[in-house]
């Protein structure tokens, strides 16, 4: 199956788009994980990996039931140096052995056959043994040029794995360069166009709207902070799929993502981090809860973001 | 010492600006290191790191004494994955052991915390215990915003390292993008702009001049492939210093890097990876050496690199 096919079954199976965005920060995380990798005899870059590890097959255990999709940001793991690498390998091994179809977020971006390696070394696709890192997709970034972007694009075909390539993010400076614009439209427009081409092009011939809504494997990176852009660009972008950051702890809300998902449910997915994984954190449920009782409180706020959108 | 002060100290002592790019792409590696590699009982992503970790350590050897700077390439130990991210910190620190700088070419951006953390992964400056992967400085990628490049520039400052911001790319297809242009210029000039404030505010108060010939430790990234506008990059972005890809096999000859070097030969340095580490493979090292004298080809394909530069 096509990672677009993937996607939408799960999306199908669980009702919902929510992704579940997998961003361990230290200071963060539950207590009683720091006190025990802090006790085991390990260098602090290695006893966080060892830290990341636990919280995020935890999050993966309770989320794996109610949600199509998490994304690692590959950040956080790179930071605890190698053992942080591997870390994120069990990781996404352990998202995709539950059921759950994992996007690493790893910007990455380079020239030909330099992209060529980041592809390989990501984009597993169907099978998570084929890359080292075991993706079924992989967040790019689109500064160095269209050029760029077709080894992760062949990659992708290959392996029928998926890419969401930055279009408009979610961050308050997003404008300074991506607003930049000539007569044919602001930078973020023309990428969103090249996206678009790409996309239709991949997705080749035949019976697409039958078996995937109409839409491709190679997708675009949208934030839910700039609304009117969001609605702009689902329109100028037909059949790429989009990954929404910014819902929540930044700003978004179910109102500003509702343009990007069609009649079926389809079209997006909607990121939220701080907001589920760190709950706990804040209310309603700090108060409801025990710190201890972290877990429940990342389901209640999982579904929770799963009823506010479907309310709209 | 900051970044440029450093950098400045070995580009004296050498007397060149050379930068040796480490991309150890397997297929174009010698045959006694991948054989060796391949005898190990492991699998191939593994023995793959094993035979980078090998040359690149190889290649040092010969360039230290020669060069001011190496520069590894992140992709091709990432496509190794863990057993290539060890791979990789074994060589910056090797690399750092024998008084090369060292610029991670890991193209990283991301916002906010999660820029944060990058730089905290890569960025260690002066002290290369400082960070886990212990480079003097990286590559930054600006396509998020000028907001998400302040985290890099804080931790940048903070641990006397250095950073190079894309602004115009050695690719065929760089100007898609980077040339889209308002009244105020094309992108990559916008970019250009931004970098160069940076640069200036990191630099503060006192005596630049004295120290650093003018310079300051935030850089950017300036093809060689495209002349013009590296002359018009280097008027623009004064104190800016340059890493300049695109020398030798992309393309770029001593004649085009000229413009971007000033009377005392600072101002930038001037890269080559394949021209350098796979020498043996192309005319004249092929016919003058025997394959297994490969680490011979590289030597004299570094000093001629150096008198091509120093006849302009």
């Amino acid at each position: 199956m096509t990672y677009i096919e993937r996607l939408h079954h799960r999306i199908k199976l669980t009702g919902n788009a929510v992704c579940v965005g997998l961003d361990p920060r230290w200071e963060s995380l539950p207590t009683e994980i720091r006190d025990s990798a802090e006790s085991r005899p390990l260098d602090p870059p290695s006893s966080w990996a060892v830290a990341y590890r636990e919280f995020c097959m935890r999050v993966i255990n309770v989320v794996a039931p109610l949600v199509p999709v998490v994304k690692p940001q590959v950040a956080f793991f790179e930071q605890c140096g190698p053992a942080g690498m591997l870390a994120l390998r069990d990781v996404i091994r352990h998202a995709r052995q539950q059921g759950l179809i994992v996007i690493a977020d790893a910007k990455r971006g380079d020239i030909g056959s330099t992209a060529e390696a980041y592809a390989d070394a990501w984009l597993a696709g169907e099978d998570p043994d084929a890359a080292t890192w075991g993706a079924d997709a992989l967040t790019v970034n689109p500064y160095l040029g269209a050029d760029t972007l077709e080894p992760f694009v062949k990659t992708a075909v290959a392996r029928q794995a998926g890419l969401y390539v930055l279009v408009r993010t979610s961050n308050p400076g997003a404008a300074r360069f991506q607003d930049v614009s000539d007569a044919g439209g602001t930078l973020f427009q023309h990428v969103a166009d090249v996206v678009t081409e790409l996309s239709s092009r991949s997705r080749g011939e035949g019976n697409a709207n039958l078996t995937n809504g109409g839409y491709g494997s190679i997708g675009a990176v949208v934030g839910a902070t700039y609304p009117g852009e969001l609605i702009e660009l689902r329109q100028r972008m037909a059949g790429v799929p989009f990954l929404i950051p910014g819902y929540g702890a930044q700003g978004g809300t179910a109102a500003d993502v509702r343009a990007a998902l069609d009649k079926q449910g389809l079209g997006a997915v909607i990121n939220s981090s701080r907001g589920i994984i760190f709950a706990i954190d804040r209310e309603p449920y700090r108060s409801r809860f025990q710190p201890h009782q972290w877990e429940a409180a990342v389901e209640q706020a999982t579904r929770d973001m799963i009823a506010d959108l479907q309310a709209t």
